[in-house]
C-alpha cells in the first residue's frame, strides 16, 4: 500500500522543453515503484504513485522563489 | 478541525466529461464533512476538504502510468 | 486510484477515549471509500484511505494551537 | 530541512485580481522560511515552501464548496 | 527542489521485526535521491526525501482497514 | 481557508531538548497564521496549522538519512 508523491517544479529537462515528458514520468513512476519492491518487498500493484508538478514561481529556497534563488546562487558562484 | 484531501486522476465518470463535475465535488464535499460529523462528532464547519486533482499521465498504478495500467488489465480480461 | 488523506486532532470521541477508536477508523475508511464509489464510480479496491492523527499541541486554528482556540472560543460563549 | 506547505484557493485578494500575485508569492516564501529561521533557528537555505493553489469550487468548508459556504456566510449575517 | 514523500505502513519486511529498519529507510532514501538524478538530473543536494510510517489500523484498502483487507484475500485464494 | 503544513525533524532547537517544544510550536501556528493575514488578508479563524514531526532517519537530504548528511557535511568543512 505504499503511496509516493513526488513534488518537482514545472519545467523541461533540457532545451526546448517547459516540463517533463511523459516518459520521464512513466520513468519515475517504473523508479519508484521498483524500490518499495526491492527495498520493502511491495507488490508493483500495491504501490500508487502521484507526480505533483509545481510552477517555479510557487516553490521556494532560501526565502525567495526559485528563479531569484538560482540567480542569486549563480551570482555567488561568478 | 479535519482536513480531509481526496486526491483522483482527472477524467470523467461518463461519456463526454473531461473531469468531475461541479456536482460531483460538491457531493465528495458533502460526503466527507458529514463522515466526519458522523463518525467522529466534528462540526461540519470544522472540517475543511480539499479535492486535489491529477493528470493522468502523474499519477502510476503497478509501475506504470494509469492509462497504460489499464490497457495491461483489460488485456489481462481479455 | 483515489486517496483519502483524513487528518485529524489525537483525541477522544468522549469520556475515557485519548483517541480515535479502532472501530471509528474503519467507519472512516468504509465511509470514505464507499463515497468515491458513489460518487465517481471508482471500485473500492481502486481507493487507498490513509487516517493521519495529529497532537492537540500540533495543530493549530485561529493562530493559536487547538487547546488554547477551544479555550478562547468557550469563553466567548460564556 | 523543513518542507513548509501552502493550501490556497485560487483568486484574488483584491479587485481585478484571479490569483495570488508573484509579489503576494514571494511574501508567502520569505515570510514561512524567516518563520522556522527565527522558531527553530532553521538556515534559510534548509527550508522548502510549497504553494498549492487550489480552485475555488474543490475546496470545501461546512460541507460546502467555498464560494456557497461564503454565500451561506453573508446570508446569516443579513 | 524535488520532494519525495513515501508513505509506508508501519510493519517489518519480515519475521522479527515490527517496522521498516534504518537499513531499509537509507536504502528508500538513497534509491529515490538517485531516481530524480538519474530522470531528471536533479542533484542529490537539492532532494528531500521524507518517510511517512501509518499504522496499518490507519490504511484503508477495499473499504476495509489494512489487516482485515489482507485476511479477507487471503480467504479469496483458499 | 488556508492550511499551512510545517514539516520538521523531531529534536531539539538546543541541549536537553529532543523535540520542538509547546512554545516554538504555538509560535511557528501563530506566525504562520499571521502570515496568510498579512499577505492575503486571510482572517486568523479561517487558517489552519499543522506541525508534522518526522524522525531524523526518516528524513534525507543528499541521497543519506539526515543525521549522515550532517556527519558528510561537517567533513567537508573541517
Amino acid at each position: 500500500m505504499p503511496i509516493v508523491t513526488i513534488t518537482i517544479t514545472r519545467e523541461g529537462s533540457g532545451p526546448g522543453r517547459s516540463a517533463a515528458t511523459a516518459e520521464e514520468k512513466a520513468a519515475l513512476i517504473k523508479g519508484a515503484s521498483q524500490l518499495l519492491l526491492d527495498v520493502l518487498n511491495k507488490p508493483l500493484d500495491a504501490t500508487f504513485v502521484v507526480i505533483n508538478e509545481v510552477e517555479l514561481e510557487n516553490f521556494g529556497w532560501g526565502g525567495l522563489p526559485v528563479p531569484e534563488f538560482r540567480r542569486q546562487q549563480q551570482a555567488k558562484k561568478a
